[in-house]
């Protein structure tokens, strides 16, 4: 399952275009689920999706780029399930995606998402988190309700990969009270498969238990999702510190103005080069200022960061191309998920 | 299905030793699930349950009054089930109600529960809002990880009841935000059905559930344990006005130096009194000297607030009772859960 250049590109385009068309087939159902919520809660809920604004008027705003209910749709039809019976199960992914986002937005103080004031930036903080824990249970109650044989196994393997979610983003604030020396990239690695790898690799597997899939395609189709996504997340990371604004809403070097020890950054500060000495250096001291950014940006690079970055997402890449090879092993029924793990790490471009 | 004040004194009794018997019986399966949380959040957790002190080390407290496990474990078997085949269930709900309990502190900002620091006030915000998430996830599993036939149905009722929690609790914030004289005593009411009486219900469906009671007993089930709990929140009420700070670790008129709009204080704002006014005017101001609190204590008793909470308390027993008898018609099987609902009504004597 090698590709050539013009494959890509062309699957680029597939992708984006499987993008629109589930964010059209999954938004309805999506919608009438955040729409049951009580009163407050729906307000929360409709602002944070983009459909409202703070004031509750109509807003026709993108509630992202859907790429986890793509995978779960994707995944049930490349093993023989289809997109209907497989539709409670993206939107309770896309559910616990959001509760992720409310919860870690409060939890990081980031005030901008999707180039909005955050929903606790709007509403405050209890209302954030009450809607996210609101919009979990909703998730939850998405798969206990349904009537698909595979349904509890979906909801033991949501509840497993909500837990782990949880993990990563414990680890991940932990270690951002450590000092710069103080990180190592195997816990670095672990934590971002925990944040990412893991509802990716759960959106996959949902979609195999959906489709009526065996536990070992099961486990092959999380194994995609999980390197999928932590390809994905090197790549978010190279964004976090590159850019592009425009595109993501994430003003350039805000994960270096942050202090974050993104993977590039673990990376370069655990190389032992001088690059990495003076990022240690700006990582210690307030890094407020554009040219510390700027510095701290061309230290990640010199120290081998950046480079380390995209190839190791590349091997994640390729890894779950393994993983997909066995859940999947006819490449035409593969496609859809190819074309969306190779859009996902081809961002920047 | 009355009771004469010699049964209720024997009654209270067993339900204490009840209590004391659920608690040996679930404690074990409780820590279990709790340890099997990773590292950072399991220690939050183990703090939060009284299993440790904040460092870590081993303590002896109390995991509170496990009403709720009592609740299921009684529910199943007034039905005919037994203990075993719903401790799942049991521990489910006791998971749910400390997630919620995790939160509340943090969005309330209370600073002591169970007579020590509460989570966030030792691990901070962040840990008190990720432990809280993966409890509540940890509960999920543990029903979709159940092999009997209920479990999904189960799940269902857990998840809406959740999203009923929070409606409540989102209430309750925005109804502190607003003036003493522009509350209404059904909206509060309201509120503290969803905040309380939800759960409760929800405890007593799930026993039912686990028992193979059919949708008339568990709905009956749920009226049951709703009332009870209604009850149980007009009593807490009071104890929040009234005292006492030994058993309950709560200040005497803390509710009120918080200037929280609970059911008594409500009952007595919207009286049309003299003392009504007299209170309207201390919840305008600061309230925070001891004599501030002392008047408004004494407004809330002169407005009539603590004579409507008892009533309003009994009458809401007298509807749980009448429940519980359409859920359970013989009077011995129905002993237990009788007994834990007086329980909860007596606290204050």
């Amino acid at each position: 399952m090698t590709m050539t250049s013009t494959d890509a590109a062309t699957e680029g385009h597939e992708a984006a275009a499987l993008l629109e068309r589930t964010r059209d087939l999954v938004d309805p159902h999506l919608r009438a689920a955040v729409e049951s919520l009580p009163g407050g809660m729906r307000r929360v809920a409709m602002y944070h999706f983009g459909w409202q604004n703070a004031d509750g008027s109509p807003a026709s705003g993108q509630a992202g780029k859907a790429i986890r209910p793509a995978l779960v749709l994707a995944a049930a039809r490349a093993l023989g399930g289809d997109r209907e019976t497989a539709m409670r199960a993206a939107v309770a992914v896309e559910l616990a995606h959001n509760f992720t986002l409310l919860h870690d937005d409060v939890i990081d103080e980031d005030a901008t998402r999707r180039h909005r004031p955050t929903a606790w930036a709007v509403f405050g903080v209890p209302d954030a988190v009450i809607t996210g824990d609101a919009m979990l249970a909703l998730a939850q109650r998405l798969l206990a309700d349904d009537t698909h044989p595979a349904s509890g196994r979906a909801s033991a393997r949501l509840s497993t990969c909500v837990i782990e979610l949880c993990a990563g983003q414990q680890a991940d604030c932990a270690m951002e009270e450590r000092g710069p020396d103080d990180v190592t990239l195997d816990e670095c690695l672990t934590m971002a498969t925990a944040k990412t790898g893991a509802l990716l690799g759960c959106a996959c597997a949902l979609g195999a238990l959906y489709a009526g899939a065996d536990e070992r395609e099961v486990g092959a189709m999380d194994g995609f999702g999980r390197e999928a996504g932590l390809a994905f997340q090197l790549i978010d990371d190279l964004i976090g510190i590159w850019g592009d604004t425009a595109r993501t809403g994430k003003p350039v070097g805000a994960d270096l103005a942050a202090h974050k020890k993104s993977l590039p950054v673990v990376a370069a500060l655990t190389s032992g080069t001088a690059a990495a000495a003076e990022l240690a250096a700006l990582y210690r001291g307030a890094m407020n200022t554009p040219d510390e950014v700027n510095r701290a940006a061309a230290a990640v690079d010199r120290a081998g960061g950046r480079d380390w970055a995209q190839v190791c997402a590349a091997d994640r890449m390729a890894r779950a191309v393994h993983h997909l090879s066995r859940a999947v092993p006819d490449p035409a029924a593969a496609g859809d998920l190819l074309a969306l793990a190779e859009f996902v790490t081809r961002r920047t471009h």
